[in-house]
């Protein structure tokens, strides 16, 4: 049997696991990044919560192939450097010495966002197709592409921002300081601003008294329910909500050619009162070269784990 | 000395040239394609056609290595068949057989916007670059994309229609039946289409004397013309366009990461009045890995010869 580690790097937690030739993982372990601690201090501890998670699977050092590792950040593919990882202020990292100080071992590196949608295709949601989009609906929108089963970091291996397509030209003020993207209108953040906007157009609607009249309190469950009931300000959210998203998934299919959409975060636990009508939108959008029907749109299955399978699926050089 | 034997396929015109080893064009022929025949008519001139052109060329059958096919359509790039090409109705054409029977020689088939792209990169205005998005703004949006010298044609090899991302979620109506495409928007179509309805808002504007009062003679030039001697209405036609037009530039770089955006076709000779601002505007979308500027802006410069040049450079493997 051979085994891979994958270290799944945030601001928050380094997660680490051990995954199999199945592409399961076999242990797992958790350990506070501490992001205001030099670079040299962090992955001196990546290094050792690697060790710890190799002994908890009951394996030693030797039976690791490779390390993969996911950056919370840009990663240069080509020169294998971190280029810019906000959270933890890195510039220009060169990573792989750092860590190879601590542990001598292969190591691959790549986004965050990009591993998981390797995890979705190889062992999640997405295991029985070569192409895929992955869209996480969180805070922002982030994601990442697979096509002919390989990750697609674009031009230059310098990674894609599935989340900053432009989806209304001259549109909403995004956190990236553009205007009209995708995550403008489509993270968490989108949503409950237009459901803001859209509450105090209707003073009558059920999304207030769900809100027990503190409309700072709604979320994407109080608006899908609210919708369920019928109530007229959250089925406009909603169907505003999937014009938007259906504009970008459009995009991706127009020009990528996934096989299959996947859609992950908060957002996507709405479940089929959000994936019928995305569905038929992006039908309605999609430009196709032999008279199919546009790719179909599923939640993606391994939340948390992702990073980490997505990070030792990079290391076994998928 | 190498030579190779590009074939544009229109369906006005088949269009077909001798290259040599430095991509060069030594001898064109053009014949008409008279698209209402049989698609077995139209391969047995495609083929004598290019036999007509090798020996205007002073070479031998012989002497060229292979053959490439621009197809104004969509090509399955790895089963090689026509899926559809909709102005000379053929639907799953097995072209290559067909051909190979007028000329038994190694022939290779792409899309006729995609292949525009490969000759402006290797011969043309994108020659420094590996990675290049082209866009073509005629009466509708084509164009093509090279991401590290390789024509990229999307997942499975079903081709990319860089004309029909969604710039404008719930916008005008498309062409291609959707709402909001760029092409809607920055086609010379879509140009007119804008320009009209701003005139009509503004009856004092130069634009309508320079139609001498019928506006239905509006265009890309006269547009321009009127801008430059200040006149409003010119000024917030070109605004919109270069609005719009950016907003597709830049989620071509914040997925695909080119090096440079070629642009192409009747309205790319509009020159520093579009490009200036256009620049500009990309800049202010861009999401950039690692703090650097968005990527230049250019003209493409191959113009008609693109076509043949691309197809041949197709045959090569490139």
């Amino acid at each position: 049997m051979k085994y891979y580690l994958g270290i799944d790097l945030g601001g928050t937690d380094i997660k680490v696991g051990v995954i199999d030739e199945e592409y399961k993982i076999i242990s797992k372990h958790v350990t506070p990044t501490l992001s205001d601690r030099s670079a040299e201090e962090i992955v001196a501890d990546m290094a050792a919560a690697g060790k710890t998670v190799v002994e908890k699977a009951g394996l030693k050092e030797s039976d690791i192939l490779n390390v993969g590792i996911g950056i919370p950040g840009a990663v240069n593919t080509k020169t294998n450097k971190v280029i810019f990882a906000p959270n933890l202020r890195w510039k220009n990292f060169d990573f792989i010495p750092a860590f190879r100080k601590h542990w001598d071992i292969p190591v691959f590196l790549g986004n965050d966002a990009d591993v998981a949608v390797l995890a979705e295709v190889y062992a999640g949601a997405a295991r029985d197709y070569d192409n895929a989009v992955l869209l996480t609906l969180g805070t922002g929108v982030g994601g990442g592409i697979v096509l002919d089963k390989k990750l697609f970091t674009g031009g230059g291996g310098l990674g894609t921002e599935p989340g900053h397509i432009i989806i209304v030209a001259g549109g909403e003020k995004c956190m990236c300081g553009a205007l009209g993207c995708l995550e403008a209108y489509t993270s968490v953040t989108g949503l409950i601003r237009e459901a803001l906007r859209i509450m105090a157009e209707y003073p009558d609607s059920l999304l207030h008294n769900l809100c027990a009249g503190d409309s700072s309190r709604v979320n994407g469950k109080i608006i899908f329910d609210a919708a369920k009931q019928g109530d007229k300000a959250a089925n406009i959210i909603i169907s505003d909500y999937v014009k938007y998203l259906g504009a970008g998934i459009a995009t991706f299919c127009n020009t990528l050619r996934p096989q299959v959409i996947l859609l992950g975060g908060g957002v996507s636990h709405a479940g089929e009162p959000l994936f019928a009508p995305l569905a038929e939108i992006v039908n309605s959008l999609y430009f196709s070269p032999d008279g199919g029907e546009a790719p179909p749109i599923i939640r993606a299955e391994l939340g948390n784990d992702a990073g980490i399978i997505g990070a030792a699926l990079l290391s076994i050089g998928l």
